[in-house]
């Protein structure tokens, strides 16, 4: 079937159903980022591949509601397949329910599968559509006419032992178990597959990028099931979660366990990190608690085990980067590389890695202006081959049995322009200046985000992004629940949580510069004033110094640097051949 | 009667009345911040004078809930009072309530006037107690026990021109009637002073430091009323009124007016600036939209008749502050200045000035230790000789017919420690940080906040109030939205506000600094990043800079305090005599 083929077939049952619009979210059952292929439908019904967006259907119109990062993206793909791009104003916003209420008539009905709304979502629908009388339908248009639609995943899960991880399974039910109490909740259900990663100390490979494994969790006050595909722990791993008081049940069996919740109890649900199929399914007598998931703020504070072995990591991880980066620069204008062989060769130097099991997201590999597309993906026809001028910017991360990583370094191809110098230096700066601050308990992330950008501000730069996200320990590269960004969000940087620091400079057309380091939240000195805290840089690469304008740096900017580079080399050299040993010798040369 | 004789009496009505708790807030029916006599009930029944607190009386104890600025205070003054002080964790938090719930059987009655709760404590206590089943009563039980309690204050009110205002009347409530359409609102209440006296272009002086007028108004989609003692204003000022459609009624026709509202119309709101008495007079059938004041954001906006006049008030402040700390310099050791003296002396050099008419806040004068108590105000008791070592704090400021006015300074008497020394260029380092940043259109309080506070983080240095509050025109040295704090108060900086800067560092016992300037919000460039704004120093007055440590300060504070103090001597010489001009050039002398 074409697009337009499909788009009648989904307006053929509508019209059967007497729907007037369907919505077709970018989500599935665990309201995840990235998304198994089973449920990739937006990609099936418009051609479009961009990871976010929502889609709506009505006899008249076919819409995708996408943000700046896919504009391009999207008036290319979507190019004869009927549906037309919507420009979001604000991204994340739900600008479509605004569409709707302005274009349907009283009484309408809309239908989606609800098992691809989070709650959060299917409760905003509901109460913003109310004063029309808007119906709702669960319907699932897509598998009638999806022919081959892709299997569920079905990759073996593993479970990782507590001395590798640091906590059992055990423990960290006793600490859900306490939030639960606080919350006066006798029930919890869990989604989300980073939250059921972290609980069950279990890893997969379900999904691209994130090593996690369809499942959901219902925990109680003395019991714990895992809902998951039978064959895909072994008998020794399900023993092993018997022992910490897991039981196992089939994947599908979570939606009759929910039905019979006793009347008269209560559950606790992160309304968006859970279905609305799923929440609908709870007996109305059983009190819903509304709150985030215990585990997303207990997953957020790594422990030492977690800590170590994260700095093991970034010694692979680092080894990586500069073998590539000596790579590029000695391969340059010797043999053809282009932004799609970069990536690939760099994925080898991961891959040769100790503990590598795959990259943590796909590598951005953006040469000269592609690099101003902050979330550029190059493809066979965006391509271009990598020269002896310019910049070349590359974010790229690897999962690693013993942690993940996230990166971004440009590499300074030779002939670069004063403004290119100016804007690598000052993204620097700004890198550095977030890396080094010294900061009181209790700062949030809106803090450190100002601190960081501060010495761009002093120029009239800045960047359409947020300075950080938190980081997983083998798991997804974004997580919760603190994050570095302008918005008031109130959640405090606390010990033990890893976030990246990464700003940087876009100008369209011409460069893109970034510079990211993931840190970890140390304990610095406590004195009559407070409790300080500072960062520990985690990752451990060379950063190109050839462009840096001295003069633009502040003392202190340079110490730190200098500081960096020397335990760059003194952590990576044991790893490295003579001839590398030397190359990471002048890239860490004192400024 | 003495405090325990007072309080007996109290109990005795409780008793009569079957009342279990009594609670009286720090507030008036206009839930103001400073008290006209009349409402000052928490002095009358306990002799604790500090300006906020709350007091709650049951049958077997009667405790004083107060923050870490009033301890010492406190402590001092209930001695014998028959009242306990009770240690606050959270400044502001109403963390009796939690005691009240811990203490009181089920069912039990509470009491308190009305008049002095906000609405969104009214209802707060209402939530918290009610799986209690507390009961509430509305009683004044200090009236019947209180005699030659203050009547309200009488003292007249005036009208400001347009011209000397930049907006009519009738201009701000078009600007508010257009809120009120936003939020489907028929009517709107207004009890807070401040935009009362912003709405109706009227000051007056019933509270002190704040140039208020006791009144309320109800806005319709075509009428507003003015509630006020009839003899306040003239006749003229009355016409005037009614030529911008106000009607003018007695002060309490608001509780009839409010009783008999429309059915089914609709009122908005602000529950943290309006009393629970009058909210409760609101027919039920009116639907009540729970908003912040429109006016609280247009009086924050100022416009260019109210910068340009305050530009004029700071040049008056900028005087006599010179003039102020050339006294002090010159008396030292030759006469006896004490903090009172020397508080008495400014509000002289200030009352000499063309267009004075008060103080805007309580002066403090804090020789030494007494600097680092930050909110120390000078008794008979705690009255200290200034002597010729140390450092003196003096933060003061002015109401002025054109503009409000707040300063800090800190004079260094002499024989001055390394450690002042340090403590004093670091202070002044922030300070200029805050004042010298560029920010990007949409930046936030807490991200100013931030940016002042990070030089004082990398020396491990901190301050325990927020970095800066908004500053009214001729009218509340507080006033909101905005503020610079580390709280996640998403209102952002916008042009033509005015806010203060003032870090600090207090060291208990031995000396407290703060460096205080008020800056105004205006346009910098515009740019493909952004649109960028800054801050212009609206105060003018020298920065002693004997004490200053070069090394700690980069180039660029250095420029900035250079020709910071350019522009204030170039601003104020005109003003001065000529031994003023030569001691002005010597205090801005280049760094």
């Amino acid at each position: 079937m074409t697009n337009p083929e499909k788009l009648n077939a989904i307006r053929e049952q509508m019209k059967a159903d007497g729907v007037a619009a369907y919505i077709i979210p970018s989500a599935d059952p665990h309201i995840s980022e990235y998304l198994p292929s089973h449920y990739k439908c937006i990609p099936f019904v418009t051609g479009f591949t961009g990871s976010v967006s929502t889609v709506v259907i009505t006899q008249d119109f076919a819409g995708l509601w996408a943000d700046a990062r896919y504009f391009e993206q999207a008036e290319e793909q979507l190019e004869g397949s009927g549906f037309e791009l919507v420009k979001l104003k604000v991204q994340h916003s739900p600008e479509y329910i605004q569409w709707l209420s302005e274009t349907l008539t009283p009484g309408a009905t809309i239908a989606f599968d609800e098992k691809l709304v989070s709650v959060a979502l299917g409760e905003l629908l509901h109460k913003q559509l109310a004063y029309q009388r808007t119906q709702f339908k669960h319907k699932d248009y897509l598998s009638p006419i999806w022919e081959n639609r892709p299997a569920l995943p079905a990759q073996p899960a593993f479970l990782i032992a507590d001395e590798h991880i640091g906590q059992s399974v055990a423990d960290k039910l006793t600490a859900v178990r306490n939030a639960m109490k606080q919350h006066n909740a006798k029930y919890h259900l869990v989604s989300s597959l980073d939250d059921m990663a972290w609980l069950f100390n279990m890893r997969g490979a379900d999904v691209s990028y994130n090593p996690v494994v369809l499942s959901f969790a219902l925990i109680s006050e003395t019991e714990a099931t895992l809902y998951i595909q039978s064959d895909k722990l072994t008998a020794d791993d399900k023993a092993n979660l018997a022992k910490s008081g897991v039981s196992v049940l089939g994947y599908d069996t979570i939606a009759k366990d929910l039905q019979f919740l006793p009347a008269e109890s209560s559950i606790l649900i992160d309304p968006r990190r859970n279905c609305f199929a799923l929440y609908k399914l709870i007996p109305t007598s059983v009190q819903k608690i509304l709150e985030t998931n215990p585990s997303t703020h207990l997953k957020a504070v790594k422990n030492n085990v977690e800590v170590n072995n994260t700095r093991q990591a970034m010694i692979k991880d680092g080894v990586a980067i500069t073998q590539f980066i000596k790579w590029v620069k000695e391969n340059i204008g010797q043999v053809e590389i282009t932004e799609i062989s970069a990536a690939a060769q760099l994925r080898e130097f991961r891959a040769a890695q100790d503990g590598f099991i795959g990259e943590s997201f796909n590598t951005i590999a953006a040469y000269k202006a592609h690099g101003a597309l902050p979330h550029y993906g190059a493809t066979e026809k965006s391509n271009v081959a990598i020269e002896a001028e310019g910049l070349f910017l590359v974010d790229s991360g690897g999962q690693y049995r013993y942690g993940t990583t996230d990166i971004t370094r440009v590499i300074p191809m030779g002939n670069n322009t004063e403004e290119e110098k100016t804007d690598y230096t000052l993204v620097l700066k700004a890198m550095i200046e977030g890396c080094k601050t010294r900061f009181p308990k209790g700062t949030c992330g809106y803090q450190i985000d100002a601190i960081t950008r501060r010495p761009m501000w002093d120029y009239a730069l800045n960047y359409g992004h947020g300075t950080g996200h938190g980081v997983g320990y083998f798991l997804n590269v974004h997580e919760g629940p603190q994050v570095f960004n302008a918005t008031a969000t109130a959640v405090p940087v606390e010990l033990g949580m890893i976030t990246s620091i990464e700003p940087g400079i876009y100008r369209p057309g011409k460069h893109g510069i970034r510079i990211e380091n993931l840190v970890l939240t140390i304990a610095d000195q406590t004195n009559d004033f407070n409790e300080f805290y500072a960062f520990e840089s985690l990752t451990l690469a060379p950063i190109d110094t050839t462009l840096v304008k001295k003069e633009l740096l502040e003392q202190s900017h340079i110490a730190w640097l200098n500081q960096y580079h020397a335990n760059v080399y003194a952590k990576l050299s044991p790893f490295l051949n003579e001839e590398e040993k030397a190359f990471l010798g002048m890239m860490t040369s004192q400024l």
